[in-house]
């Protein structure tokens, strides 16, 4: 072992991508997470854990470069003897995991298995403005079942969950689509599966939701000049050709039955299309009978987004009303949640295909989205703080915090040293502490506490005239065995 | 890059010394953590949730062979074009963390800064049976305050926590110790901070839950014949220059004034010993003011547990109530948290002396006890299944589960094929479902659904004679309408 040299001081920094959360940040994440998880149990799902490290080999898909297994990912070589350990990595979702977790259980786990898990993720990708190497993810999943009563099942609770943290009815809309009926359109124009531009169309169908008809158009065919003043060559087909990719996209009408007539001329005779729009039919009637009417969830064929990665129904729920972006215009908040149906997941272990149905709740995106609807509190209430006027006395200012707590009232004695007291009162404003509580040796005395509402105090200080301050007194005498039920009153008068 | 060869299928495996909770092992432990917090957030303690993944350079302890960083740890090198990225690692405790929290964030933080954090973290150890490489710890810390009152504190938190995750008084106690009376003891002995024979006295006091009172005697003089019948050599004082010590650990007297007492006389005039018996005192009378007795909280000088690693008081909870180990043995049940007081983490990144003083809480340990008193479900009810009769129907099975989730109720319809029903009830009993739901063609016609108690079924099978089976019938037939009320008769029966 080489001889330790002395060490700097290290920097107390978080990695790069890495970040801190304090106070209500957490807790709101933590109650937000509690409230869903609230509904995927009413709707029978079970709770899963899988732990964060999983072997690359598991997680797979950042596999094919062997050299280099943490691409994307996180990943380490376990340290043996001959350094051959197995290569390890943190999970960059919660649906790999669920992959093997199945695998490796299904003899022991209900068929179909519904579970739901939550917990954070990590990518190895380059950090950027809001952009975290570490974040949440809430996923809940059924595997086992084809049937689209599960994939309905998913939509329905998609939209109670959003109304349940908080999201009102209008504010939000879970739109429906299915990669099989675009399977059906590409098949309708002769590009089957492995035709060279087939994946050109699927490249160009995802920017739908940013160039719209027109520019996916341009792009099908010969071309576009974009907003940057660039020109992007377009996949050269004609535009008869470009049609019915064009006539799927746009396919929605006032009510199902008429997109469904929009998507049936659009696949022609392909029979994975019809497939694909008899599945998108029994969702549409399974949510109307569950009461889910087009207010809620709707079929909507222009939903691109994981149309590349899903193999049947995609969803989609996006927040409908408008925010003001960075530069002050409006925009709609757009996606928080996704999922859809895939396969192959669980037969890359098992070598059986598994059909399953899933969702992906982008909880940070929902918070945000509370947030700036104002339906979360942004500085939520600190504890009220006993002041330390004598030093000696920290028993009797314990005594009234153990009172306050058993009251079931968030408080705390002023722990800090105690000699300056305006420090004690500048503590209790960094706490956002709504009473702070006084008793000095003269109150002591005459067995009485003084109460300061120190929200009171401050909105007084701001505006008040020298008469509505006389009036309003922020601070109150009460005999000592008074305290709770007056810090209650006042903590009361506050919400 | 290396032409990528055909992977042969991975294995479904986690990695060693990982594993995965489901259903009632995640809920259950999520439960305990909100209560847990809920406590912690009445005593004023704000939530950080700092990321899972830190510098190795902020974590620290592990740098001292720097060839090999991920001693102890899972530590990567981040990857960059020059091979000269930063070594990040999972954190291995919540303490390090907040040391880096603290010292990165402390002009913005308020003083003293009370903080809780829940999460896992995870150990490069070799796993054994029970002994897992990632596990939850659960921490409240006061930073930035000397005042015993914090401590005290701290303890008063813990026995309220320990009650509100369901330990009866009685069935726990925290013991407080501290330190630096030791330090005073080692100083009457004329054992000197360095005095080479120091560390051997502290690493066998280290065993005095083990060997007790005789064994440490022996350890500290001539030696000791340990039970599988080799001999361990002493550290070879004189009987008299061991009696302080021992004098110290069975110091423990009727009361706490008679404990103080005994102290006293172990520390002669140690000027460190005597400042620890007076922060022992400050602690007993704070507490007592408190009124929390000794048959919550008390000095006992018997706890040695983590006075290797703490500088001031040190406190463990311990759960008295006695198990039967795995040979059938009766044994206490033992520690579910410790903590105490320490210095220099802040240091490290400042080069000032931050005091702190913080707990831990052993999560998992506290679940397994709760288990073993028969105090969590450890079968917890499944959904109510509504059968498939006829798989046209779906909608009709669809909206019973739906006026069910409505009423609060945890229901699904089966998902998978319905064509046997035997499956469908072999379903709902690996889901440990209280009730199925039937409706038949039949039943349809006649506008009724039938009813099956799963549990009252399940008990007549096991027990009852034929009169009491036809007297107690488990599978009840009532009008659609009635579907609600009869479901919630029956679970409201079953608990």
């Amino acid at each position: 072992m080489a001889k330790v040299k002395k060490q700097p001081r290290p920097k107390a920094i978080t990695p790069k991508g890495f970040r801190d959360y304090f106070g209500a940040e957490v807790t709101q994440r933590s109650e937000m997470l509690q409230a869903i998880a609230g509904v995927y149990h009413r709707y029978g799902f079970d709770a899963l854990e899988s732990s964060a490290v999983e072997t690359v080999e598991a997680l797979g898909k950042f596999l094919p470069d062997v050299d280099r297994p943490n691409e994307g990912v996180f990943a380490w070589q376990e340290a043996d003897e001959d350094g051959k350990g197995d290569w390890m990595a943190l999970r960059y979702d919660l649906t790999a995991p669920l992959a093997r977790v199945y695998a490796q259980h299904r003899n022991d786990l209900p068929t179909p298995y519904r579970r739901y898990a939550m917990g954070p993720v990590w990518r190895n990708e380059k950090p950027g403005p809001g952009r975290y190497r570490q974040f949440y993810q809430c996923d809940a999943d059924t595997v086992g079942t084809s049937s689209m009563a599960a994939d309905a099942e998913i939509c329905a609770m998609l939209a109670d969950t959003l109304e349940t943290v908080g999201i009102p009815r209008g504010d939000y809309l879970v739109r429906v689509n299915n990669r099989k009926v675009l399977n059906g359109v590409l098949e309708a124009m002769g590009l089957e599966e492995g035709a060279a531009s087939r994946d050109d169309v699927l490249r160009t169908i995802d920017k739908f939701d940013k160039v719209g008809e027109e520019g996916v158009r341009q792009l099908l065919t010969k071309g576009r000049l974009d907003a940057s003043g660039a020109y992007i060559d377009g996949v050269g087909l004609s535009d008869e050709q470009a049609a019915p990719v064009l006539a799927f996209l746009t396919s929605k009408a006032a009510d199902t039955a008429g997109t469904l007539d929009n998507l049936r001329a659009a696949v022609g005779d392909s029979k994975i299309g019809a497939e694909g729009i008899a599945e998108l039919e029994q969702i549409g009637a399974l949510l109307a009978a569950g009461g889910y009417g087009s207010d809620r969830i709707e079929i909507d064929p222009s939903v691109v987004r994981g149309l590349g990665y899903y193999t049947g129904p995609v969803f989609e729920a996006e927040l409908t009303f408008e925010i003001l972006d960075e530069k002050g215009r409006k925009r709609q908040f757009g996606s928080v949640a996704g999922g859809g149906r895939y396969d192959g997941l669980v037969k890359r272990f098992t070598g059986q295909e598994v059909p399953a149905v899933g969702v992906s709740i982008g909880v940070d995106r929902l918070l945000a989205a509370l947030r700036e609807k104002g339906r979360l509190a942004t500085q939520p209430k600190g504890p009220v703080v006993v002041t330390v006027m004598d030093r000696d006395r920290m028993a009797d200012y314990q005594a009234m915090v153990t009172e306050l707590r058993a009251a079931g009232i968030r408080a705390e004695v002023y722990l800090g040293n105690p000699k300056n007291f305006g420090n004690q009162l500048k503590y209790a404003d960094k706490r956002h502490s709504p009473v702070a509580v006084i008793e000095g040796g003269d109150e002591k005395e005459r067995g009485v506490v003084q109460i300061k509402d120190l929200i009171l105090g401050a909105k007084i200080a701001e505006s008040a005239t020298l008469e509505e301050w006389k009036e309003r007194p922020s601070q109150f005498e009460v005999p000592r065995e008074g305290l709770v039920a007056k810090v209650r009153d006042i903590l009361d008068s506050q919400d």
